[in-house]
């Protein structure tokens, strides 16, 4: 018997079309979901690359115009990986339309825009899902599981950072250093994953923001010329215009959890040292918890009921049988990479829309505006120097 | 202008069934080879499950008889999977036939074949290669690179283990505990590859065999019933049945390298707590070099030439713009995995096909016959409890 | 010809009393200073086990009341190692009789003690140490050497912790837990550290509090019985009775340096999987710095001039005759411990009274009382719920 | 009550000399053993630097001949700190006498000396010690302890290391280089430590030597002038004329333990990048252990009998209250160092001494002299080129 097929568009080419289009080429093949996913329409701006792109991912169609992909009857579900200042009109587009919609993170550049997908969301029968695709890093889902497994008790400490360095002098004004584009500069690129990271493993929600810093380092860059595809900073080309970053290059704040943990977050793209060191640690009553996704393979575990002489951080290697999404990969040990988050996350997706259950729960428009509010508070917080309450922001 | 396409023959649908599918399929996405792969048929044994892999993967025929793949006029390419007694006869038969081989390794279960396979490839126009794909890993890319800009000196001591420790005594006696077909156990498992990548890395051949250790630490098994797909060892079945292993759990050896270097080898599937332990160190006169595949996306280096106040071991991550391998794939820092050495691979014999150099050397069937020779003396100073000349093997 | 010699008074018997009375035995012994410590007198409150303590340690006198030590005319130097309440009275009584005083870090439970402290030094012609001794981790002393060589460039980022886990519930309300003696809970033990250290480092002076957070997880806790000697928090017994526990197990802070770095503290007790995990990662324009000292004999650098393909951290040990202090103790890579630190300082201060520049520079009380604004400020900031400006806390 | 001393004599003021003479003095001071040592006699041949070492160290005597030390009524141990030919003439003049013998390890430069000092010790009533202190090592020490508590199960591989990498060409020829005095070079020096080390942690004995290698890479040395003091390679100085060494600078071998495990060692003085590694990993059917001395407060044990999700490497830090020789020290993670390793040892001798059980097996010389035999075997394997069986050195 066949499977029922899901046919799927996706908008954008550029690192995250390659990392979606890719996602959805792999799902089938690794894993055995209850539907399958047709690459069926490519849908960007630039017309000349895109034919390209399509041929070489197996994309059916390409389109320019993401208004005709919304408004076409044959997708099911619209995959946004624009910049941050479409993911509210295509949304808006696709949920009327009754598509399903899995959007790049964040969910909006600004809380406005947020609000209005989330209204939007709800003003739909149609599922939304959010790719905070770390959720899907074995370490990450197991992290999940063993909170959930009562194994760190209660709560106290939460330390979350992300950080890179490839933003120095020499990297031109692209989007990302757009305000009006972007929303926010590291802030929402990247405090973005480990405020949902930290909310996802705790399964607490964040209360307060006690204090916070943005600082722009770089007060100016050059324009840059043409476009990027594929990356983040490498292979781009400036004009020697200088103009003014409307973005944070590192935000920090201090937190409170609901259940009373105290918590820091930072983002920066300027740390030094830092290529992409991303991840939290987590200390109860009973254990604590450690991940960096430079080394992705592992989560640190610390057993503090086990006896005092053989206490110390465990190192677990995340690809045995028993992890998550383990088995539809490689032998014990044998590596995998960044993109297969995005590959378990099509797949968990693929099992909402089939009626399984994901391995570890999805985020979806609701659940990505609560990471949403908390971006929004700390930018109040810094602003105004001084401790806000999350229900200071609707 | 559409580039010119190999079609390929992929003989095997199990673990490495799955992993050169992945690199043939994921190859042209990633780079921009010379030539394109064309997944034209698969061929395995066991028919039944042979459809829906080749489905999944894209394979357009799906045969099980090996010999008439290789008489095929259509295919431009054998790629050898299967366990290791096989190789020769497919490889003779498809070098006969003028194809180019892609082979497995080790080359062969034993010295015998291996020589036969060379001298079939030294009477054939078409060119081979073995996949010794750790080799693209692109950390042991970069000490090979190195090694050959003299950052390292003068080699004196290499260390290499490749520590596994999934054979305990509930796993059944699948074909890689039987002498007739595997040819050895963690020896040509496991040692191959180290040795391969030491000669790779180094640049040297080993001359002597020191001195060997060959034990079998767990006489006998039950006998598998049915047939593994997709791992090593998990979710085989047994039979009450008792039979012999007659292949070693582990093999250690000393050796010298050509110009004086002295090391030591060690092959094991019984080193509990290493999952995956994979790699070598390096010393030198002007630095040292140190890697371990289950954290592949790090090379450590130790630079002797460096003001001795600041000397010490640098953790390099290898997924920057300027690493081997790196522009293909992710920003920097976003880690690849087990597979992409295999797609690494296929690239470069894409590269050597259509006429490019590939980015650090190819393994050829030659090449691979000296692992082999390094194998089976290793294994006589084993037997005969004496050093071993290699010009003592043939 | 014989040295000049200088007569120690040390007040404490309990941890800080046998680290100081390792001090000044050992540094005689490893070290050349200009001049030699005599181990003149012992004061604390229990006569009964002074006797031991002061044969064991070698002290020629024992002496129950502070007051008659700081009298005594034979002493030169008086080393205080109480609790921080007794800080201020004994400090002036040493200082009005024109000793040197040493005296154990944070300078004083309180912003008003310390500011008074501050003033009899200024008074008083004798010089003033604290005993901030983690700069004589040879790790940080080779930090602070390496910032002021030009090497982490203008500083962006600092990040700082000292996380322990020893305060559970378990453990009964010692002095420690006692806001009338210790002034602060972690924060003036713990955060005390880091702020003189990242200051120590980098060579820069916080310039406001951004915000704060102090948490007191467990309120009451039973009152101690006895006395605790050698250690923080083995083998205390308790009664029944619960109290109050009046000062804080957790302070977070977020900062400004003065020439614009964004910085984050964070002390704790409850950080589970922490047993003494302290130091710092500092982020440059040209490189970074990381440091625990739980690993103190290793300084990670990353230097950012160096070849892109090249750059990572370099785990630099430092224990090499190059590295400060280095040569005193043993052969390259034979680690010392946390002790050492003090024999470090012990050294220092022998030199900075006999004319000799210390290794790398002291902190007198004008310096700590620095580090003492920074601990107020972050105190008020969390209490206030706003930014503070270090320019507010005189 | 006063307790009962023991009067020690120090043959020795180099290296070894300030590392016994701290040890002697700190164990009263940090431990509480049933006899307290008396710093009675240092004897060196220097009588010129003698003078400065005992007023140091507070030796109550200074003694050139050692004849004269060993036929002193009032001493009572003998503590041998010389280099290696000598440990034979004076610990059989010390044994005649009725002296304790404490000797720095091996126990001699050559079997036949060993064997002559076994004979020595059979036939005196008084104790005998080697300074194989790294067993007091607490991580070392805990290893020896999970061994016999069962949690490694059967061992099945052992692998031991002792690299380091000052002697390159630049060093002169010290006593160390010259095999007259030596008897060996790393051999005896490094792999006697990890000799002794695994048959201590495993309790086993090694029973074949399955093949070695010895290297001298270094063939010729400038002769040196003058002495060296306090350290192994730094600040000597040469004169300009070669001479030949005449000890390994690299000794390898294989091995095979009492009960089967299968086993590798080396030592080494050539391998850049390592200053001082010195541990051992060892695998068995239960679970692992892993010690490396350059960070010699952590031990990583394996648990293989914990759920297969949750197995991983746990890192302890191996000072905590309950870990051997612990709570002499300081609290919890406060690291203690290299020279602690012989004060634990001077406890456990006067432990021993006084009638109670030391903390972990100490080595006698019956018991050195199984290591010295091991030595002995490599070096005939190296030298024969073939296996030997250990019944093959008397």
């Amino acid at each position: 018997m066949t499977k029922k097929t899901i046919n799927v568009a996706l908008i954008g080419q550029a690192f995250m079309g390659r990392a979606h289009s890719n996602a959805w080429s792999q799902v089938g093949r690794f894993f055995d979901p209850p539907r399958l996913p047709v690459l069926h329409t490519i849908c960007a701006r630039h017309g000349e690359t895109l034919k390209t792109f399509a041929e070489k991912w197996g994309w059916r169609k390409a389109e320019t115009q993401w208004e005709a992909v919304c408004a076409d009857p044959e997708i099911d579900l619209v995959d946004i990986g624009t910049p941050n200042d479409l993911h509210r009109p295509i949304a808006e587009a696709a949920l009327a339309a009754g598509k399903v919609v899995a959007c790049e993170k964040p969910l909006a550049g600004t809380l406005e825009d947020a609000r209005k997908m989330r209204a939007a969301a709800r003003n739909s029968k149609a599922k939304t899902f959010v790719w905070y695709c770390y959720r899907r890093c074995p370490a990450v889902a197991l992290a999940y599981q063993l909170v959930r497994a009562g194994r760190i008790g209660k709560i106290r400490h939460v330390r979350a950072v992300y950080l890179q360095s490839w933003a120095d002098q020499s990297i031109p004004l692209t989007w990302r250093f757009d305000g009006r584009i972007a929303g926010s500069g590291s802030h929402g690129d990247l405090n973005a994953h480990i405020i949902d990271m930290t909310r996802f493993v705790t399964g607490e929600e964040i209360v307060e923001i006690s204090g916070a810093i943005a600082e722009t380092f770089i007060k100016r860059r050059r324009r840059m010329v043409g476009q990027a595809a594929g990356g983040i900073a490498e292979g781009l080309t400036a004009s020697s215009r200088m103009e003014r970053v409307t973005v944070d290059d590192a935000v920090l704040f201090l937190a409170r959890f609901s259940t009373g943990a105290v918590a820091s977050f930072e983002a920066t793209r300027m740390a030094t040292g830092n290529l992409n060191r991303h991840g939290f640690e987590i200390n109860g009553t009973k254990g604590a918890l450690r991940f960096n996704f430079e080394r992705m393979m592992e989560l640190d575990f610390f057993d503090a009921t086990a006896d005092r002489a053989m206490q110390g951080w465990t190192t677990i290697y995340c690809q045995q049988g028993a992890h998550p999404y383990a088995s539809a990969w490689w032998p014990a040990a044998h590596p995998i990479g960044y993109e297969h988050t995005f590959t378990n996350m099509a797949y968990d997706i693929l099992c909402a829309l089939g009626g399984k259950k994901p391995i570890v729960p999805l985020p979806d428009f609701e659940d990505a505006y609560q990471t949403q509010r908390v971006l929004e508070a700390a930018l109040i917080s810094a602003r105004e120097r001084r401790a806000v309450k999350l229900s200071e922001v609707p």
